[in-house]
């Protein structure tokens, strides 16, 4: 199976499909600790990532920002003292594509 | 009566006192746009804005994080596309002390 942090985000049309059960069942065991949660009926992946102090969580934020911005998909982040939450979905098809997955992976790896 | 903005938030002890409704309903509307929601039981005081775009949204996290760090109280910052959500309370009292005002007052100035 192809690594999901090694594959390339790229915009999804709003007329791309959301990932199935089924595909969703497959990619989560990829990204490990994170989530499926359902915020106002849209499926989003979220993971809290503790950190030690507040300058680790900020540069973390930075970071994820900076990904995001190159990549132009952004998450939500709740940065706090010593968590980063990320949460990630698709805001055009309201819910989960692969890309998502992708950029979980990417944002574990960064941390 | 004192402006908010020109106080300074100073460490609050784990004894120090929570606000009263009375004193909070004074506060309240020297804090133009924060209301207050109530969260696993604990009051906190929650400001959505609105920024252009993810560079302004991202610039204004970093400004928050450099006061917070500077004073060594740190709200919950929720960073997305074009908003920034900030909320702020005491820890160690579990919900709202003066200094929450003052920082929230002091947020706003900065956007």
């Amino acid at each position: 199976m192809e690594q999901l942090s090694t594959l390339k985000c790229e915009a999804c049309a709003a007329s791309a499909k959301l990932l199935s059960a089924d595909e969703i069942e497959l990619l989560l065991p990829q990204v490990q600790g994170w989530k499926i949660i359902v915020d106002s009926g849209i499926q989003k992946l979220k993971c809290d990532f503790a950190t030690r102090n507040y300058t680790k969580s900020v540069a973390f934020t930075n970071a994820i920002a900076e990904m995001a911005e190159a990549i132009n998909h952004h998450p939500q982040i709740i940065l706090e003292y010593a968590s980063v939450t990320v949460i990630w979905w698709s805001h055009n098809i309201k819910g989960l594509h692969k890309n998502d997955f992708i950029m979980a992976s990417k944002t574990s790896e960064l941390f």
